[in-house]
C-alpha cells in the first residue's frame, strides 16, 4: 500500500508541488475512514502531548499540586513563547518550589512576534520557558515531584517517562516499536497512525473510569484555552476557535496533526510524509470540513487551504488544492 | 514512471520523513543520468536566473551600461538582502538614472541576520532592494532601457519578458507549456526537468557564439562572486565555495536546484516534489559528491546532508540519509 496524494500546490494552471501522506478517522473500535496507509509507523511528536499528560492527571499529581485547566492546557501545548505562556509556566514552576534551570527542554527563540522582537532587540537570549514544550515539561516536573523521581526526568528509563510510555501503549493499543529523542529531549514513542487515531478516538469518547476522566479533563482544558495550547497565530488555536470548541486539535513536528471530536466520538490522525507543516495544516483543515465541524466558508479554511497564494506585491500566484480523492 | 525517493530523515532508528523528487545530469546532447521522471514539468523559479539574464548580456545592454561581473552575479542572484546586496543594487539603479520605485519585485524582509535585525529593531520596513530578486530586476531594468520598453517590465507580454521567454525556450530546447507568476512578479516559464538540465549543460559547455560567450560570462560571474549570488549562510554560496569555483549552483523556490559543472561539461537539475528546501539542498549536495566535485568529508556535505540532527540541547536526535539508489 502506498501513501495518498493529499495536498497540491498550483501555479499558472500547472501543479508545481505535491504532498503525500496518510490519514485516518477512527472511533474507539478502530479505523472508520482512511487515506494511504493506516499501518504506517509514525512518531507523533508533539501531537501526543495529551497522552503524555495522562499520568500527570491519573496519578493525582495534578490535583495534589492544585493544577487548573490552564495548567493542563499548557501541559498539552506547543506554545509560541508569548508572555502569556512564559509567565504562566514560570508561575507554575514557582508554585512547585522550582525554577527554569529545573527544566530539561532547552532554549529556542519564541515564534510569538512581540516576544521574539523583544528578545532580538534587547540582546536577550531565550530561556527554557520560551521552549514550545515548557508547559509539558512543567507537567513532567509536577508528576516527578509526586513520584519522587530524580532530576533527569527526560531519561527514557526515568519513572516519569516510563509512566508516559505505559499510558501511550495502552491508549494506542500497541507495543511501541521504539522511541526517538524529541526536540525537547523527551523520548517520543512511535506507533501506527491507526493507533494514534484510535487513541484520539478514546479521548473523544472516553470510558467512565480514572483514565476516561483524565482524558475528558485534558480535552476540555485544551478546548477551553486554545490560546494556551498554541498562541495567537498558530493553526491549533485558529482551528479550535473556528470549530467553536467542538474540536481539540494538536500539531506535531514533521507534519503530524491530530483532532479529537467529542460530539462525534471520533479521532483524526494524519502525517504528511515529507514533514511539511503547510500540508499538515491544509490536510487537517480539509478533514475538519469533511467531518462537518468546520464550515467551508470559514476564514480558517481560507487561511490554511483555499485562499489564493499571493506574492510580495499581493498578486495571486497560485493556490493549494486537496488532491483528487482527498478527503472525498 | 514515478518520482524517486531522494532524501530520508531518521530518528531513533526509524525513518520519520521522506522526500521524493526527480533529478537529471545532462550533457549538451541530453540526459546522461536520471532519477525519477526526467520529463516532469517544473517551474525552475529562481534556479533559471542565469537564463533570464541571457538577453541582458546578448543584447549588448550589459556592456552599454558598463556592467561588471559583480552586476552579472547579482542579476543571477537570490540574495539574502544583506547590506552588500542592497547597496550594490541601489548603486546599479543610480547609475542607470533610476531608483527603488522603478523596481516591480515587491518588498520582503531580508534573511541576512544583521540586516533583518537592523530593520526589525529600528522599526524600518524592507524596501524592494531587499527583495532576493532585486539584482535580477536591476538586470531587467538595464535591458529595458536598452530596448526602450515601458515601465511595467514584468508584464508577460513586455519586450523584456518576451526576450527572456525566447532565450528560455531556445536553451531548454522546448516550447514552454506556459508560465506562472513568480514571487517577484516576473513570469516564470515551465519546462521539463530534462530541458532545464540540458540548459545547464549548455552553460557548462557553451558554443562559440554570442550566446555561448554570454553563458560563459554569467557562469564565471557566479563562480567569482558566490557571496553576491546568495550571501553569507545560504547553500548556493557555501556549495560554490566548497567546490572551489568548479561549480555554479543555484536554488529556486519549491525545492528546485541546478548546478553547472564547466570542467565536466555537465548540467544538473533537480526538483523535490514537495518543495522542501532542506531536501533540495541535501540532494544537490549528494549529487555534487556523486559527480566528484565535492569531497565527502567537506564541511558543506556535513552541513547539508551528513551531520547528525541535534535538538535544542545539542543532543543528536537523528540524521538525514540519501535514499537507497540515490545517487548511487
Amino acid at each position: 500500500m502506498r501513501s495518498a496524494e493529499l495536498i497540491e500546490l498550483w501555479r499558472g494552471g500547472q501543479r508545481e508541488s505535491l504532498h503525500c501522506g496518510d490519514a485516518v478517522v477512527c472511533d474507539t473500535k478502530g479505523v472508520v475512514e482512511a487515506w494511504g496507509r493506516p499501518g504506517t509507523i509514525v512518531f507523533p511528536r508533539s501531537s501526543c502531548k495529551m497522552i503524555q499528560a495522562l499520568p500527570l492527571v491519573e496519578s493525582g499529581a495534578a490535583d495534589a499540586a492544585g493544577l487548573t485547566d490552564r495548567h493542563l492546557a499548557l501541559a498539552c501545548a506547543s506554545h509560541n513563547g508569548a508572555r502569556i505562556h512564559v509567565d504562566a509556566v514560570e508561575g507554575w514552576l514557582r508554585a512547585l518550589g522550582m525554577a527554569e534551570p529545573d527544566l530539561r527542554c532547552g532554549c529556542h527563540m519564541p515564534r510569538d512576534p512581540d516576544e521574539n522582537r523583544r528578545l532580538t532587540c534587547g540582546d536577550e537570549g531565550p530561556s527554557q520557558l520560551h521552549n514550545n514544550c515548557s508547559g509539558k515539561h512543567a507537567g513532567f516536573l509536577t508528576l516527578n515531584r509526586h513520584l519522587r523521581g530524580g532530576a533527569e526526568y527526560v531519561d527514557p528509563g526515568h519513572s516519569v517517562q516510563q509512566a508516559v510510555k505505559a499510558a501511550f501503549e495502552e491508549v494506542t493499543g500497541e507495543n511501541s516499536p521504539g522511541f526517538g529523542i524529541d526536540g525537547c529531549s523527551a523520548p517520543n514513542w512511535s506507533c501506527s497512525l491507526a493507533g494514534l487515531g484510535r487513541a484520539m478516538a478514546a479521548f473523544a469518547d472516553p470510558p467512565d473510569d480514572t483514565r476516561g476522566r483524565a482524558m475528558r479533563r485534558l480535552v476540555d482544558a485544551m478546548r477551553a484555552h486554545p490560546e494556551l495550547v498554541a498562541g495567537e497565530g498558530p493553526a491549533c488555536t485558529i482551528l479550535m476557535r473556528a470549530t467553536g470548541g467542538r474540536v481539540a486539535a494538536k500539531t506535531g513536528a514533521e507534519a503530524v496533526f491530530v483532532a479529537i471530536l467529542p460530539n462525534q466520538g471520533l479521532g483524526v490522525a494524519l502525517k504528511v510524509t515529507d514533514g511539511a507543516t503547510r500540508a499538515a495544516e491544509a490536510a487537517i483543515t480539509a478533514l475538519l470540513v469533511h467531518l462537518g465541524v468546520l464550515g467551508e466558508s470559514d476564514p480558517a479554511v481560507g487561511r490554511f487551504l483555499t485562499d489564493p497564494l499571493r506574492n510580495w506585491r499581493g498578486i495571486p500566484t497560485g493556490e493549494m488544492r486537496t488532491a483528487p480523492g482527498f478527503p472525498a
